[in-house]
């Protein structure tokens, strides 16, 4: 059974570029960046609702993303998404004569696995399933507390920095209660 | 700001065709079907996870759509986000440089708004910016209890029909228990 989309993959040029427009004007937030090897990626990950708009830069010149890139510019790549059997969808694929990337599915970090279907199947569409498992979920889970725990640290630091500058502000005996008057 | 991915919209060339797939072999529900006049396209509904997979088929021969489709071959059309304000959302972009297709949002059934941004300020993605609206919620839940409403019609009728015919099959004081002996 199908979950839910788990994300768009969009190919872009420079990621850079890229984020200024879908983060910095659309207003999506940027969860991390990571360099997936595998199809020598640059990936950035944007949460939004349950899913998750993916932007590629392709690095090397001989990855699939930078053929397409190379062939159709800058666009949606493919959509995937997150199923709770992967094996059984592609026994129903082939059972339906749909044309498979992947006759089997690739084994990603963590266990999860991730299969291609082509997109003269799917009526012009590439369409990516993928199983996560609770190692991978685990893993996500601990890079998202990862960078919480960095925005809170950056947070008191800026905090420390403020109350720093208003003690240098205030002398003693200034005539202000303990904590300057703001709190009830 | 940004409440999630509404939907994905991909141009098919026939409606029941491409349900062959996305709904019978990758198994995602069929909500409903409707006829979008403004657009002349006939649209399926595939809800997955809290967004949807819109399958849109021009009707007309003048429509974007049907333009899209002659010029681009089937695939994916556009993505729609769903946010909180969209007029807030146009100053936005109209701010940071963005081509806009719409300038002010194109209303529609039930007080929705909608507007599109151009593929030139996106790099390559048509965008669709869409405000739900309290009737337009209130519409669709309507629209889905309806169904609901249908299908257990559909389902005590099933039922009643397969009573009808263990009804036929037993005749008094054969042996066998009120219920038929499968129930404890």
């Amino acid at each position: 059974m199908i979950k839910k989309i788990s994300h768009i993959a969009i190919v872009v040029p420079e990621l850079d570029e890229a984020l200024s427009f879908w983060v910095e004007t659309l207003g999506l937030p940027l969860e991390y960046v990571e360099h997936v090897p595998d199809q020598d990626v640059d990936v950035a990950f944007l949460p939004s609702g349950d899913s998750e708009i993916e932007l590629l830069e392709p690095i090397g010149r001989d990855s699939g993303v930078a053929r397409f890139l190379e062939r159709r510019g800058p666009g949606i790549h493919h959509i995937c998404f997150e199923v709770d059997d992967i094996d059984q969808m592609l026994v129903r694929m082939r059972e339906a004569g749909v044309p498979l990337i992947d006759e089997t599915p690739t084994i990603g970090t963590g266990g999860k696995k991730i299969a291609f279907i082509h997109p003269k199947g799917t009526g012009g569409v590439l369409v990516e399933l993928y199983e996560i498992t609770a190692e991978e979920t685990a893993r996500r889970r601990e890079r998202l507390n990862d960078m919480r725990r960095r925005l809170l640290r950056r947070r008191r630091v800026y905090a420390a920095g403020i109350i720093g500058f208003f003690s240098g502000l205030r002398t003693p005996g200034d005539g202000q209660n303990e904590n300057g008057g703001h709190f009830s």
